[in-house]
């Protein structure tokens, strides 16, 4: 049964109408965007306008939503009709953008609770962060403000929601099409990245909201949200501080037994703590006891935004292996001592192939510079008709649980063309191997450096992307997020969940 | 005083003339090149072909030096004679590369032994470490006509050698200039990678030598020649196996008292030994044992390549910093956050900014959305004229030995024009700052996944290289570089070396 928090912050993330107060015709230097990048990214996202408005009128004050600029000293910006204040928008504005200073706020606070405006999220940085008391006593005061108002408060000092299915978004370029994973994030740069990154490998999402300082919504809550939210089957998280560790382990618990939590914990040291003060003044306490409590409530925690975004490919495109066993299948002798090292490293073992599966692989395989124990080093995956036969060799074993296929575009005298066509059959070889073998196929596809070669990385990328492919920027990363995977999967059998 | 092992192997890493014998005239389906791809690799690189000879002579019997492809079936490939034997070859033969089967080496080490040759490089795989009774025995005779001829092996079943000061390679687009950084490595494409990754970021190289099996030239010998070679001033290796303990941990405290060693060990746990059997037919032995022998020595170990690469550029770039405390200077509060944790895992230290020095920062450094304590998280980094000064301010402490400046170029709405700006005056300013600041500054830049983005990141690292700086693509490859440099040199003190 969804939680209270789930009924009460719904409603929050899907607007009909959203205000942007503050508003410059031009972007700071920054690029950041500031108040005019939030009115770019969300009328890119499909989010009408009232020019736009289906239903052809004029106040706004219809049922398709409407997106408004404020700005007393503007008529118009990038073609939008603006308005001097909130007040004066003629229909109902249910989520307000705060760009203002931070003195600006209190005032637009009021003309919020007069327009009964359900969230305010505020941009607007320069609170408690600066650990200025008089700052930290302003934040206070609008929280009280808010409160009084029943209106919500997304921050101060972060960049909101990305919520596609309702189109808001806080950065150009974000994926239009929504998808199933959801994150929470104090960092609106890291959460950016992990959308573009993840992006680029196929994840798409439900709700991805930056929340910086906290004062009103927090981690806790957010949490709680996401973990009975229907629409997010993967939860993902970069938090600095927890303000109720009684709180957050409860929701931590209660949706990590329903759904994949991973958690980039930031603050993790001594100066990265202090970090944390001055970027959103968390305190971010031991991290002993938030490993402590991720163990106890089975989530993850990872160390670094690459490992984040390699677990979020994984939950999404990995089907729990049955087993601890890998196939590693790709050529060159060294990477693949480096690739059994790194599946071991992460817990997970390299059953050596079975000497009948050995005799049939060399049958078309020649002896010298291969090997087909496991890993499987084999210029076989390099002839189109022999590819799909070692892949299916390699899954035969029942000791074989998963299989990674291992690759590159920057080696050999082969041309761009060559390449392009490599990439192309390889992909569609893969989708191939897979739908004949039944088990998890994970692809690495190690960076290139040479112009073309990146050019075809890219393609093969997106092919294997296409495929549904869970895809790596190498072994190290295919290796955790396979573990990711099967830890998890091993945790809910463990506690009789799956 | 330099060892008997430099004297005896430095000559065959110098040939006067080199022969490529098995080369056919098309590229193998894997692309790796073989006899071809070596013959390739060696002309581009400039080494000098028969009828490129300066003297005009036709007998190859000439000092410049000459390279003949060796193949029974072929007068000419590639362009080049081609000679039906090594002793068919009019003039001295230095070197062999062997590109032949298995079987046909000893016929070959015969005719090498009849044209005095100095070493034989077997890129010829099929050996020991195949597994096989009779392979294996077909390397030790190899071995022992060998030294009975007086012939040095290269191998087999490895890539041999890249010596840019001598016109050898064994991989196409490695760079021609030769530069202070040696390596050892059990495996041809993994010394590839670090080449080229490595190369990229602008560490050039003395000589590379992939071993392979090692059944005659091996680890132990390799370390003595590079700790001992005037023109390497920095080691590296990739180490599946080492066969004599003693000698080894000999080899590595002399190199590691005179130059930093960094060490890739391969087959580190129970399934990447199993692999590296395979692979090289090494005996990985304990991880525990080689970690003793590391810090015994002052040695680094590493658990990646990107480590390996990181710790090249390092090593090659950054002085020796005259302490622990680093500033962090950048734009973003969550990158900050995660780059104080990645340093302070490093055992490096982030002292916060002294009051006078923050108030300098607040003249020009608004107070919302930033911070001045340390890390530095400003916007004025994107205000040129602003620039220099961030920087020489976060110098400007006694507590802070050395800077990280990190940046990418994938965000914002710039166009693609002021990004490349933005790129070229950064490299500029970076230079100016660092002549000022008289502390080492280290650069990362964070991957971007835009088209223009990319090109634009690439144009940055071809700049800053140009200005000798040591660029990483993240912050997790900054910190653990200058942790390395540091270790590196508190070793040295610890030791009285420094």
């Amino acid at each position: 049964m969804p939680s209270s928090t789930f009924a009460s912050l719904d409603p929050l993330f899907r607007p009909r109408s959203v205000a942007v107060a503050g508003v410059s015709s031009r972007v700071d230097p920054s690029g950041s965007g500031g108040g005019l990048g939030f009115l770019r990214a969300i009328r890119e996202m499909g989010f009408p306008t009232l020019h736009e408005c289906r239903h052809g009128c004029t106040s706004g004050d219809c049922a398709t939503g409407c997106l408004y600029p404020v700005n007393p000293k503007a008529d118009e910006i990038d073609g939008l009709r603006c308005y001097p204040s909130l007040t004066a928008i003629p229909g109902d504005v249910d989520y307000v953008i705060s760009s203002v200073p931070a003195v600006a706020v209190p005032g637009l606070l009021e003309e919020a609770a007069a327009k009964q405006v359900r969230a305010v999220h505020l941009f607007t940085a320069g609170f408690s962060e600066t650990g200025e008391e008089d700052r930290a006593d302003l934040e206070r005061q609008i929280l009280e403000r808010a409160r009084a108002a029943g209106i919500r408060l997304i921050g101060p000092n972060c960049m909101g929601l990305y919520v596609p299915a309702a189109g808001l978004s806080f950065m150009a370029g974000f994926p239009t099409e929504p998808g199933t994973v959801g994150m929470l994030s104090q960092s609106g740069a890291n959460a950016g990245e992990l959308v573009r990154f993840a992006g680029a490998r196929g994840v798409r999402f439900s709700k991805v909201i930056s929340y910086g300082n906290a004062a009103d919504l927090n981690e806790s809550e957010l949490l709680e949200y996401l973990g009975d939210d229907p629409e997010t089957e993967v939860v993902l998280a970069y938090i600095e501080g927890v303000r109720d560790g009684r709180r957050f382990a409860a929701a931590l618990r209660r949706a990590a037994a329903r759904k994949p939590v991973v958690i980039l914990k930031g603050g993790r040291t001594e100066a990265g703590s202090r970090a944390a003060r001055s970027h959103t003044g968390s305190l971010a306490g031991s991290i002993e006891v938030f490993d402590a409590l991720c163990r106890q409530a089975g989530a993850l925690r990872v160390a670094s935004m690459d490992e984040l975004v390699d677990l979020a490919v994984g939950f999404r495109f990995v089907p729990p292996p049955r087993g601890a066993g890998v196939a590693v299948v790709g050529a060159g002798g060294g990477v693949s001592v480096l690739a059994a090292d790194a599946f071991a490293a992460e817990g997970l073992e390299l059953p050596p192939m079975p000497e009948d599966v050995q005799a049939a692989f060399r049958a078309f395989v020649p002896i010298a510079g291969t090997s087909v124990r496991n890993p499987i080093d084999t210029t076989s995956v390099f002839r189109p008709e022999e590819f799909v036969r070692t892949i299916e060799l390699a899954a035969r074993p029942a000791s074989i649980a998963a299989l990674v296929y291992h690759t590159s575009f920057s080696w050999g005298s082969r041309s761009a063309g060559d390449q392009d066509q490599r990439a192309a059959d390889l992909a569609r070889n893969l989708a191939t191997a897979r739908n004949r073998i039944g088990k998890p196929l994970l692809i690495s596809v190690h960076p290139s450096l040479s112009g073309e070669g990146l050019v075809t990385t890219g393609q093969f990328v997106e092919r294997c992307v296409a495929e549904g492919f869970a895809i790596f920027d190498g072994i190290d990363g295919a290796a955790r997020a396979l573990a990711g995977v099967r830890r998890w999967q091993q945790t809910r059998v463990d506690r009789g969940l799956a």
